[in-house]
């Protein structure tokens, strides 16, 4: 185990009806003139916006709203956020959404109190200062509710990068699984998918004795083996909710994941994807998920056993362990495909003459050098060779 | 799943030479005048407190000590550090040690900035203010350094009681692996068996529809089961005590207890063996909680039946799953007692005689109303049974 730094000072608040708290939880985490920053459609149909300004209001706070964030966040808006952070004089922002909304209050909240370009985050800088944000979570997906990450895509080459820094933690974040029963099954599919990658992402190491950590993403992946079709079978299941969401939570908080070297090429290699064709990430994932871990598979033929032993039920091979770890692989797309996931770049509206594109921009778009690294190093030739296995 | 809050604000700094940077952290965390408490010997021996000491005096940071801390802490040195903290005017407390030596800690750090007892504590009031207190941790145990627990023994009486408050909770804790190496194999494996117990009680719960916290204990049972006898095998192992040391935080901070009911009746048992005797609190645990399992056994066959089988590799008998249920609790009384554990009162050095005595401080002592509370509620005939199982 390698050594580490890990704090998460998020405050949660978790279960019915803890959105109403929302006023509370701004004033006892400082903030008096709030931005309120959410997409639109369901939010403010479903009448949660309404029940959050009331929770504000009655706790005397002032507010500007914010609307209008779309999935795979944009930069225009985070801009727009800023100069109204700045002209409003908001000291805290509330994301009512979910991980594109939180990701670009997370943004807005890095860029007011800089004066540089917010982009430069983007590109590398970590943020060590930003407003405080607060959080009403309304999709179990991208984790970003309890995480210090963000991303976002700049119109201006349709680059979709990340940015880190623990002041992008949220102050609190409430999470209230009632708020996810109105989600579509495909998103809701799509958010299980994008949990179930922040887990491979972290189980896929280099480094070695890490029986807590790999124990605690199997527990995690568990999870979301019972839950999430519980969950596409009846989308009302406040307990399967319940407990998607709190996996969501613990899978990218990051306490499963120190100590240890990190994948990632996964999700690099589907931004590109949603940036392009602006697909679910989720879905962009069980895609390319697949395809990344049979290519990469043979680095380490022993991990990829274990996970299907461990967590897909899969019997092992001790003749031929490749057997057990392709099972795994195999049985983790099934599984996605069952829950209404897409297979390939056809159903996920991807095209085949796009990869060279795709791999230009993946591996040396906004200064890469050609290369992407994490359990495996990968250079342009592998990226092509994985896109063209998700035909 | 029920609703909850959680929150976790402590800041951890895990791996080797992370002393090193206590002074960094103490001033980060605004500290300028420390009171270091610790025990004694090995803390002294080791030369860790002068690594220490030289940590602060390179910050530039004043400071007092107060030694002398025994496990089972009791609260005389609590009075004599509240004292000595008001008089020197300090304003940040390090604990250098294990789980007594930072329960000692957060008492005084309660109780400096408390007109009262600070025994109100102890007695059900919540700590809502305290000073402000960083650990660095010598013990894999208690679970301490991420919890806002403390437990203490009132002299006069013998009570041994617990306080709790989110202000308890350290602003940061060190965690060297390396720290725990000198630790003798018997305070190794009484640690071990004391995460285990802070598993156990979150495990058996009331609640139902909680995977994901069933899940997460489950995976850090497995840590336990594979990581502890590696420690006893060899001390120096440096792998294993470092998963053993993340696994102790995790199963104590209450990430993987959240939303369900809880037992804490083995603990509550147990406090008055270590109380009247003074043995290790995880020794206690060892004889203590196989007994408590058989006895609730029957209350839900199908979740000790589920431990068997998920931990402790017990093959299900479905026709008759309470023989599956205790063939795990008769697992986990072997691993104890091949870790090095006692099995009964004689090796505890508990006599038979004292039980009435035992029961009447449980049940009846402090204000108790002759039943204690937890995953089955147990009364004054219970607990007698239960100690006389242990015999």
């Amino acid at each position: 185990m390698e050594n580490f730094t890990f704090y998460s000072p998020t405050f949660f608040a978790f279960g019915k009806g803890t959105e109403n708290q929302a006023g509370e939880y701004v004033k006892q985490f400082g903030g008096t003139k709030v931005l309120i920053h959410y997409g639109g459609g369901s939010v403010v149909r479903s009448g949660l916006l309404d029940r959050v300004k009331a929770s504000l209001e009655k706790e005397g706070l002032e507010y500007v709203e914010l609307g209008g964030v779309k999935p795979n966040p944009r930069s225009g808006l985070v801009y727009e956020g800023i100069d109204l952070c700045k002209k409003e004089e908001v000291d805290f922002i509330l994301a009512v959404g979910g991980g594109s909304t939180i990701d670009s209050s997370k943004a807005i909240a890095a860029g007011v109190v800089y004066d540089g370009d917010f982009w430069d985050f983007y590109q590398g800088k970590t943020v060590e200062e930003a407003l405080p944000i607060g959080t009403i979570l309304t999709i179990s997906a991208a984790g970003s509710e309890g995480s210090p990450d963000s991303v976002i895509t700049k119109e201006e080459g349709m680059f979709k990068r990340g940015a880190s820094g623990n002041a992008l933690r949220p102050k609190f974040s409430i999470l209230n699984p009632e708020l996810t029963q109105t989600l579509p099954p495909y998103q809701t599919a799509a958010g299980a998918t994008d949990i179930m990658a922040h887990l491979y992402e972290r189980y896929l190491t280099n480094s070695t004795e890490v029986e807590v950590t790999d124990r605690l993403i199997e527990a995690l992946l568990l999870t979301m083996k019972y839950e999430a079709p519980r969950v596409i079978a009846d989308p009302n299941n406040y307990e399967a909710r319940a407990n998607i969401m709190w996996a969501g939570m613990m899978a990218h908080n990051h306490s499963c994941g120190v100590g240890r070297s990190q994948d990632w090429n996964s999700h690099v290699i589907e931004h590109e994807l949603s940036a392009l064709y602006d697909c679910a990430h989720g879905a962009g994932l069980a895609v390319t998920m697949p395809a990344v871990f049979r290519y990469v598979m043979n680095h380490d033929v022993m991990r990829f056993a274990q996970v299907a032993v461990r967590v897909w039920g899969c019997e092992m091979n001790f003749e031929h362990p490749e057997v057990t770890a392709l099972e795994g692989i195999d049985a983790f797309q099934k599984f996605l495909i069952s829950l209404g996931m897409p297979k390939n770049f056809d159903e996920l509206g991807a095209k085949e003459e796009d990869i060279p594109k795709l791999v230009e921009v993946l591996c040396r778009g906004d200064g890469r050098d050609g290369t992407i690294s994490g359990f495996v190093t990968l250079n342009e030739e592998d990226c092509k060779k994985i896109y063209q296995m998700m035909i």
